[in-house]
């Protein structure tokens, strides 16, 4: 008998997002629970598994219907499923897939990174649509990304396959990314970056602006100051768009992608942000690759567990 | 009954090189033609089907017994074996895998582009052996680069897979690339790049050096004279191995590779090269890929061959 349904879980260090799929994608239900973090994360896997086989049951349903579970995991995944220490979640090194499949039955588990998985999510049912080669990239408090090519993910030997929020783009940076590093991407087109860069500007000049005093000043504030005209949100926006356009030419020269997904919290910005990254990359961009496509995220947060099911699924 | 043979070929400017191979990968014979650009290279293709089979009758064998033909081509390559203009040899748009395949009653072929092939040939038999995630970088003329992921070419959406040496590293570079950009990696990390580096050196000062003025400075008189110890040749090699370190750092937040491999007619400075690449990878890689490791490519002009009939040997 074939197998109806399948599983995508997207694990956040607050919640778990949880979507039941039928196994040609659509997405039936979801609903999120607690991420319980208390003993190190001990309880999380056994919680979903609880969470799945209730849900199957009270739908007269079974794990014998199941094609498998997918799940994202913020934090390095290695091609078996092993999670090397997920800080997020306070796991040291286990195979979460080794573990979640004993918890439920026996089904097939796959796991990947969370970034990585989101935009294998984009490139099946989102902005990337109808391509194989996609790169993700998710301009949040940080800069994530995730690269696909033939459609599937690449995670990388060491797990670091799509981290491009840490290509280093400036030598001359005195403050420390995350990462312990100087001179990061995501310390420039990030939310959090282009912030900084706004507060380091407003305070070399007294150039007029609406941005000045405003207090909690946000990314969305610089990028809507922009559209309204003003001058110094505008340099702002160049800055961060040739530091990202200038990293994706880099990223052109490795994989060469059909298109670039902008998602995250930044990527509400819309037009202004994809034309200022477009002009930047096609500027340092390989002839050949000129022509790369860029789009804006479509499944948000919904990201994960589409990518999750996809992993499952298979092409 | 199962085949017994295949060919890698590796179709060079001036030259074919065939390489007759048992389909578990041992070389048995190779040999070069020269390469027909007359007529916009038309004969190119007929000249390779009619040594094969020559060699096969001479053989007593046939095309009854062969795998299939695998083809490293001077251009850009698409998945179906259709070559997008190849300058080198005279060519238009055409399917070259098709092609050939006339030319040979049906056997299977499969193309690359050479730099792509060299780089699976050095993964599966040289100095990325062992490995399934490989980036190879040729320092020759220019700079060439072939991503290998899961075993498997990058050959990127628009041909530009693995284009490294066109990875924009300044962005204030009077003189223009080949490619018609400027400040691209090649420009400086190449054999002809550490030699236009070395006279815009030479003649901005005069500090004291044996490279000064030697006729026909070379990238190994550079090399040579820094092994030696002279002063402005180490600086010259500095350089060279934090462009190309850093440029590497950038890949290694793409596609994380295990290994790195360096061949070309630059490589063969060895430790010195090697050492200097590595130290300015690590100071800018994102943590997870400090390690990486560099290897010195193995197979020289035999890489291609070798890449070739992996295409069509398979996993």
């Amino acid at each position: 008998m074939a197998k109806k349904y399948a599983f995508g879980v997207d694990i956040g260090g607050t919640t778990v997002k949880i979507g039941f799929f039928t196994v040609k994608g659509k997405l039936l239900k979801s609903w999120e629970i607690p991420t319980d973090k208390s003993q190190d994360g001990a309880n999380i896997l056994p919680d979903i598994a609880a969470a799945i086989k209730d849900y199957l049951a009270a739908n007269e349903s079974g794990l014998e219907e199941v094609e498998g579970i997918g799940m994202g995991i913020p934090g390095p995944v290695l091609a078996d499923g092993t999670v090397n220490k997920c800080v997020n979640l306070g796991w040291g090194v286990i195979n979460a897939a080794a573990r979640m499949s004993d918890l439920c039955d026996g089904v097939l588990v796959r796991c990947g990174n969370d970034a990585n998985v989101a935009a294998l999510g984009e490139m099946w049912q989102g902005g990337g649509r109808g391509h194989s080669n996609v790169v993700m990239v998710t301009l949040g408090t940080g800069v994530g990304g995730g690269v696909i090519v033939d459609g599937k993910i690449v995670g990388g030997s060491f797990g670091a396959g799509g981290e491009i929020g840490h290509i280093k783009v400036e030598d001359d940076e005195p403050e420390f990314c995350g990462c312990g590093k100087h001179g990061c991407l995501e310390q420039y087109a990030s939310a959090t970056g282009i912030v900084r860069l706004a507060k380091k500007r407003l305070a070399s000049d007294s150039a007029p602006t609406v941005l000045r005093d405003r207090e909690n000043l946000s990314a969305k504030m610089i990028f809507d100051a922009a559209k309204a005209g003003d001058v110094v949100a505008k340099e702002l926006v160049e800055v961060l768009g040739k530091y990202l356009g200038t990293s994706l030419s880099y990223i052109s020269c490795v994989v060469d992608p059909e298109v670039y997904v902008i998602g995250g919290g930044v990527s509400k910005a819309g037009d202004i942000l994809i034309d200022t990254i477009r002009k930047n990359f096609r500027e340092s961009a390989f002839h050949a690759s000129r022509n790369a496509k860029f789009a804006i995220a479509e499944l948000e947060n919904e990201a994960g567990m589409y990518g999750a099911v996809k992993l499952v699924l298979g092409e």
